[in-house]
């Protein structure tokens, strides 16, 4: 198969853990005779940095151009620091979902019996934990109306949302609770707000459509602690865009490291795989950034274009490495190995 | 001390919880020589049932009266599966937050050690874990205007600060740190939100008066990771309303049962306190709901008014059910005693 892939490494860690995703990518188009074809782009503080503009109008266009997009990391603590910023790298990333029309986030959350250890939670809470997070990624307070009063003392944020908004991310979610264990939790607030209302009442239409699937709601606060307590009970979870953004890191201590954690976006005609975790600046150069979650954003990518064969040799590579204890620093401080390392390390046990 | 004390008990587990806090009152009365009035209203979905208003005039003027307000819980099945509602339980509570002014909701976040046990974290991650978030109850997304387009497709909710607002409850959260150990961790999603921005700009400005107090910013995604990661880093958090309902309730898991938590919420004028749990219909009338969660309410109302002696009088009745396991089934599940015999057990064991 040939794919173009635009690669967008972004901020931090972003550049040092895409260096191994590709690595692995690489591996792949030799051990089964594929075709990608690689072009780099900037976004984020660094495109802001050469061009002035968090999402260049090239890298867009790159996108566009391409089969998929492999997303680094974006952010930096300058701009974290600064409230005035006008400019701001994370608009370069929330641009591109806009554009591209990746309107569903998709988590998957495992925990990896090899790193109980690493898990803050006890092992019996854990294990069997398998569920998979929909998160609404182009609508609701995220891209809303936003207003500072002329004299600074006032702020406002705007979330809306329509139903069909609701409605084609509701679809891929039950669609996926059906080909797993036919359940969906709804995650909202609709006890007070009134898109969380919208949302019951769209999800509850299709669900008709769906009668295998049995559907339930949970209030945000009580998922937040659910996810905690006993995450078995999940299946496929279901929620807008601020609420899944909160859950889903959530969520990801179950498996002990952020830096596990792969992400898919997905819209009608584009596809984004990234990394769950942040810019992580301090790290960034040391040659300790975790690189898993980016390769196995690749991974996503890959089964993303039916290429399951290839997406299972690269998750096995990664679970080989995690049983040898090749691993970051993150996941075993005394480790020996660096972010090259165990790119290579995994790289090189991808095979058919 | 002379308090009058206004007991709105609410919906499903309210009333049992409630009657077990009342009997400790009553227990530091006799012991401590006070006079507590105590005159009881109705709020939340019963008070729909018999007047038509979550809120009713009469239960609104009894608070105003009062010293204080101790508040059992709102919420019932039928309203959280009817979207379509326009009178909810709900209501009853939020207008009375506003309506008394409740701008800073305090909920004190300690690990029991006699319960390591039940937490689902491990026990090296929770242990000194102390910590106090600041919630802003009064403004946010919770008051902003909301829509819904007439054709029914489109719903919108505002979220509105104003400097006022943030400054008041920053001030409160402040001089905690101050008092505890000079930490305050502001968070939000200021890569996002123009309200956020706002936050940061007060908090920073506001800080400079507290220059003994180190102030930290997070983004609330990280921090509801952080919370569970690792909770003794946190001193005093300090959020704005929705946010602030997701993390209290995360970081809620830490001392393993919901049932256990507390809340002050505080205004110019009035002090309400309340059990962090909700209305738990499914337990109600069935002498099984945890009511030391109320009872440890009614000891922040002691504190409130200085009586501070009294308040560990009754937290060391707490903890002495706790460690003879004299508690409800969400503890020990093969327990035998319920909601009542545990109230005995308490209300008995304070003494001066
Ligand atoms: C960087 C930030 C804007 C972003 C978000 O909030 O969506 C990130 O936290 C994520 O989840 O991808
Ligand atoms: C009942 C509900 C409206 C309320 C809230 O969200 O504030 C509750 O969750 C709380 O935290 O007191």
């Amino acid at each position: 198969m040939e794919l173009k892939i635009a690669l967008l490494p972004g901020d931090g860690i972003g550049p040092e853990v895409m260096a191994q995703a590709v690595k692995c990518l690489q591996a792949v188009e030799e051990t089964f005779g594929h075709n990608f074809i690689f072009s780099e782009a900037p976004v984020g503080a660094i495109a802001i940095a050469k061009t002035g503009n968090p999402l260049p109008d090239e890298t867009l266009q790159l996108c566009r151009d391409s089969n998929a997009v492999l997303f680094g990391t974006v952010g930096s603590p300058e701009y974290d620091k600064d409230p005035y910023a006008k400019l701001r790298p994370e608009q370069g990333l929330l641009q591109l979902r806009k554009k591209l029309g990746l309107f569903a986030n998709i988590k998957p959350i495992k925990a990896f019996s090899i790193l109980d250890r690493k898990s803050p939670l006890k092992k019996e809470i854990i294990t069997g934990t398998d569920f998979i997070i929909y998160r609404e990624l182009t609508g609701g307070i995220y891209f809303g109306e936003k207003q500072l009063s002329t004299d600074g003392t006032t702020a406002s944020d705007l979330c809306v949302y329509s139903e069909s908004e609701i409605g084609r991310i509701a679809h891929l979610a039950f669609k996926s609770a059906k080909s797993r264990n036919n359940k969906l939790t709804l995650v909202d607030k609709a006890n007070v707000l009134e898109t969380s209302r919208l949302w019951r009442r769209v999800v509850s239409k299709i669900a008709e459509s769906y009668p295998e699937v049995a559907l339930e709601f949970m209030y945000v606060d009580n998922a937040g602690m659910q996810i905690i307590l006993n995450p078995t009970q999940f299946d496929v979870v279901l929620t807008e865009n601020l609420l899944g953004d909160i859950i889903s890191d959530v969520a990801g201590v179950i498996c002990g490291s952020i830096g596990l954690l792969s992400s898919a976006s997905v819209g009608e005609n584009h596809a984004m795989f990234e990394p769950v975790h942040g810019s992580y600046s301090q790290a960034a150069g040391k040659n300790m950034a975790n690189p898993v979650a980016c390769i196995l954003s690749a991974a996503l990518l890959l089964e993303h274009f039916g290429l399951n064969e290839e997406a299972r040799a690269v998750q096995m590579a990664v679970y080989q490495s995690l049983r040898k204890n090749i691993v970051t620093p993150d996941l075993n401080l005394k480790t020996k190995y660096g972010t090259d390392q165990v790119g290579d390390f995994i790289a090189n046990n991808i095979t058919d």
